[in-house]
């Protein structure tokens, strides 16, 4: 690792503060800072920029932990939660805003590390997924407005499949565009013209 | 819920095997099986195919935590496991397999419910994510496979696009079968014939 990991530690008790700060010491290297004031915490989070944030909260209402939730950015970067107790149900929305790990009643100094380990492996493990379904979305987009501005060619020409890509392939290389730009704009000036 | 979660617990230690079950009975209504001989493993699992695997493993090297994380089908259910330490790097191991909830040294009755809830929720989201993957990656190879039949189409008969499409689908509902299906049939026969 080239640097120290970067924690935020959201935590409003001072004593339980120290603990995590002491646990994370003891644990390995990392570059630990603590945020004991959680208003504007999102932009609190958002201007440290770290590589993960770790927040504990005794005994979290519904909206609290939705809102510290979203506060974290828990699809920017790995969020850790623990709580003292919570709710049913409240475990599974957590999960489901994208909290990489929720730990009910299991705050102490020997678990931070495990749990952090976890949290970023999961996130990791997510992120490559998303990453992938972003692509093949975009890929299937794509490929339709290509297939549309093929078919326009070719009917508008009356040449073969080929001659109609290699006809938009090269007004790609011309404009120095990718053919997925290319096609999308004949689409939308078709439907500007018809 | 219409039945009780059916849990498989997989604990070779007899009083740990109890101190989970009782704490499982105390936490909800579940049906609850222990394994407590590991031989044949994805067999015992797979028959007994339950909503959901706790697996209690002291202190597993990494080839135990390889076997037991492959034997518990991490993709095919949610696996909870617990551990109570773990070698540097096992942690990320285990989540890249699949385990929807991997704790280090935190087996105590009152947690299991939480961390149950935490796996199969962590299972959900992981899974629907899975399946949107492997249905755009279809939709996009499908997409891909059509439109080479319909350029096959357009080609052979000097038609334009749509009517090439229009072909297609016909022969599809004649066939009772899906566009895809004939398309791939088409290229697979006009490869052979080439």
């Amino acid at each position: 690792m080239p640097d120290a990991l970067s924690i935020v530690v959201v935590e409003t008790d001072r004593d339980r503060a120290f603990m995590i700060v002491d646990g994370l010491r003891d644990a390995g290297e990392f570059d630990i800072q603590v945020i004991s004031e959680p208003s504007g915490l999102a932009r609190q989070i958002q201007m440290r920029d770290p590589d993960v944030v770790l927040i504990d909260i005794a005994n979290p209402s519904r909206d609290v932990l939705e809102e510290l939730t979203l506060a974290s950015g828990p699809k920017d970067r790995p969020v850790a939660m623990f709580v003292d107790r919570s709710e049913d149900g409240m475990t599974a929305a957590a999960v489901e805003a994208g909290v990489s790990a929720y730990v009910v009643d299991g705050l102490q100094a020997a678990r931070l590390k495990p749990v952090l380990d976890a949290a970023i492996a999961r996130f990791r493990l997510f992120q490559r997924m998303r990453t992938e379904l972003a692509e093949t979305k975009r890929a299937l987009e794509e490929r339709k407005v290509i297939d549309r501005a093929k078919g326009m060619v070719m009917k508008a020409r009356g040449i073969g499949e080929d001659e109609a890509y290699a006809l938009l392939r090269k007004a790609a290389m011309d404009q120095n565009k990718r053919v997925a730009e290319v096609a999308q704009a004949l689409v939308t000036a078709a439907g500007l013209l018809a």
